[in-house]
């Protein structure tokens, strides 16, 4: 047992607008020989996400802001290289809240550390499809839009690590799936997916264009839409709403580097006369689904039912990068930092 | 059996903005002895409805438009003055979708009309608080919103003829109220039902000044909102929304006027991070309510707890000025036309 010397980074400033590489500080961590109760882990693979722009932001939200100086959290998995605490042993793989740096000495209490099983699952799919993102995408596709078989579904961000589990989740149930996805190559991969229709949102035109893109796919309307993007998607997704859609608000990407108060959608009108249900979630409040969620996981990955890609960067260097990535959508599924 | 001689209104062009007198015609009609299944029936009130704004919009919508140079639809109620079918006679109390005319002769399943039981009541109270507005509140505010005991509940047009039940019921549930209406007169009868809090939104500027009255009334937040109204109301609504608040849409008043695209809540994203759940509904899809609902109608009106106010205009002459005055804040209560 002896002290592992690491990197790590600490948010050095708030950003404002787009994050820049001078808002994140590269510090010099250590991971201490584990104290009774604690335990050592080398992480091998970190997680960028596109919540953790909110808590770059100082103000009272469902998690608490990053604080400046300090190490940030996120999602995490990697390896017990020491243990104090009597339900891990060295060798266990871990995922925990610790991401954000090559090592950490914590009890597992305070990090959200689980012991994780030993599947056939690459030790990655833990930050993606059998993790927070593919739990996101479960819940709020089955539970908080109440997916129906039959159901036509809308999916922004649909090559995304959320949207393109909620793209496969609605194949699943036999629903008819419209993804939206930017460019040629992520186009490709929802369609890859199943997507009965793909819709590329840098070829439409605001929110008219995506209207015109979505009654191509589905003359007849929309009955569930799931939400990545916000803004014109969110727009188009009304407009084209059936009567009694429901619509699960995950996530409005498109927004959260906004540093002006910009308008919401025009016809909100029409969730009174359509009858819409709009359903805000946070993956959080929903951790009673993780039993069933593996379960199902463990049965339609091997079964080919469910695809995941990854784009990784190499390195605790690059984890500003990646991050900042996710906004100018340089990744096709997860994005994810390889660590060792 | 004779034919009666009637008045009544058309919709003479489609409005543009708000509604002017010139785009109601005033022609004659009549309503013919009744053929076997008809009924001939003296209206004694008209309601006007926000809602009909919408239906003079040629669109589609979940109802159909007014056409052009026919007789407007609406509900009133009224006596048979005679009868063709067997389960109607003179005499009857009878509500139905023929207003905007003295008498009229048709189907009673083609008119929606049913017969009314004799009660206590005014026979006006069927076009209101025992009417369609009633079950509108009721169901909204019981089913759409899920209204527990001890919820903090903000009503906006708290004065009118929804708002105000919708008052009423979350004071008989023990829940803490906010209402909002505009004008100290308004904002005394809204207090009068037993509104804890009560904003005058004339007084407050723009979405801060709702947001700032909100917060004094309330200062850890709503649980519920019941919206008639829209645009600074809904955005004030979510600012102040507790987590997993729900909103009732009822309707956007502010809005049926608009002759441009206005910008939707700018904190819409708020509704993620919040979790809200935004619901819009139509009192049609809830009349399975109906019976629930004239009863505890029946008690409370008697108890004292349900309590309501009418503004009336008299003749059918005005009915396009009483129609008009709902978008000038004209009505406390409900918006009638006494035709006999």
């Amino acid at each position: 047992m002896s002290d592992i010397q690491a990197k790590g980074w600490a948010l050095a400033t708030r950003p404002v607008g787009m994050p820049k590489e001078s808002d994140f500080g590269f510090v010099d961590t250590v991971a201490s020989a584990p104290a009774e109760g604690e335990i050592q882990v080398r992480n091998s693979w970190m997680s960028v996400d596109p919540y953790m722009r909110g808590r770059m932001i100082d103000r009272e939200s469902y998690v608490p802001p990053f604080e400046i100086g300090k190490l940030m959290q996120g999602g995490a998995v990697g390896r017990v290289t020491a243990s104090g605490h009597p339900d891990f042993k060295e060798g266990d793989l871990v995922s925990s809240m610790n991401g954000w740096r090559e090592a950490w000495t914590a009890k597992p209490e305070a990090s959200m550390a689980q012991k994780l099983p030993e599947t056939g699952l690459p030790e990655s799919a833990f930050l993606g499809v059998a993790g927070m993102p593919g739990l996101t995408a479960y819940a709020g596709i089955l539970r908080i839009a109440e997916l129906k078989e039959g159901d036509t579904v809308f999916v922004s961000g649909a090559a995304g690590a959320v949207g393109s589990t909620v793209v496969q989740i609605a194949k699943i149930k036999n629903c008819t799936v419209i993804g939206s996805a930017g460019g040629p190559d992520k186009c490709a991969f929802v369609k890859s997916l199943g997507a009965d229709h793909v819709i590329d949102y840098r070829e439409a035109s605001g929110w008219e264009g995506l209207v015109a893109a979505l009654k191509a796919a589905a003359p007849s309307g929309i009955d569930v839409y799931f939400d990545n993007v916000g803004g014109d998607h969110l727009t188009a997704a009304i407009e084209c709403a059936r009567p009694f859609a429901r619509m699960a608000l995950c996530g409005m990407i498109s927004k959260y580097n906004d540093t002006e108060l910009t308008p919401g959608p025009h016809n909100v009108m029409m969730i009174v006369g359509k009858q819409l249900k709009l359903r805000g979630f946070i993956v959080s409040s929903h951790a009673d689904l993780q039993g069933e969620f593996l379960k199902d996981m463990a049965e339609w990955i091997p079964a080919g039912k469910m695809k995941f890609q990854e784009t990784v960067m190499e390195g605790i260097e690059q984890a500003p990068a990646a991050f900042m990535g996710l906004f100018k959508g340089a990744n096709t599924g997860k994005m994810l930092v390889k660590l060792t």
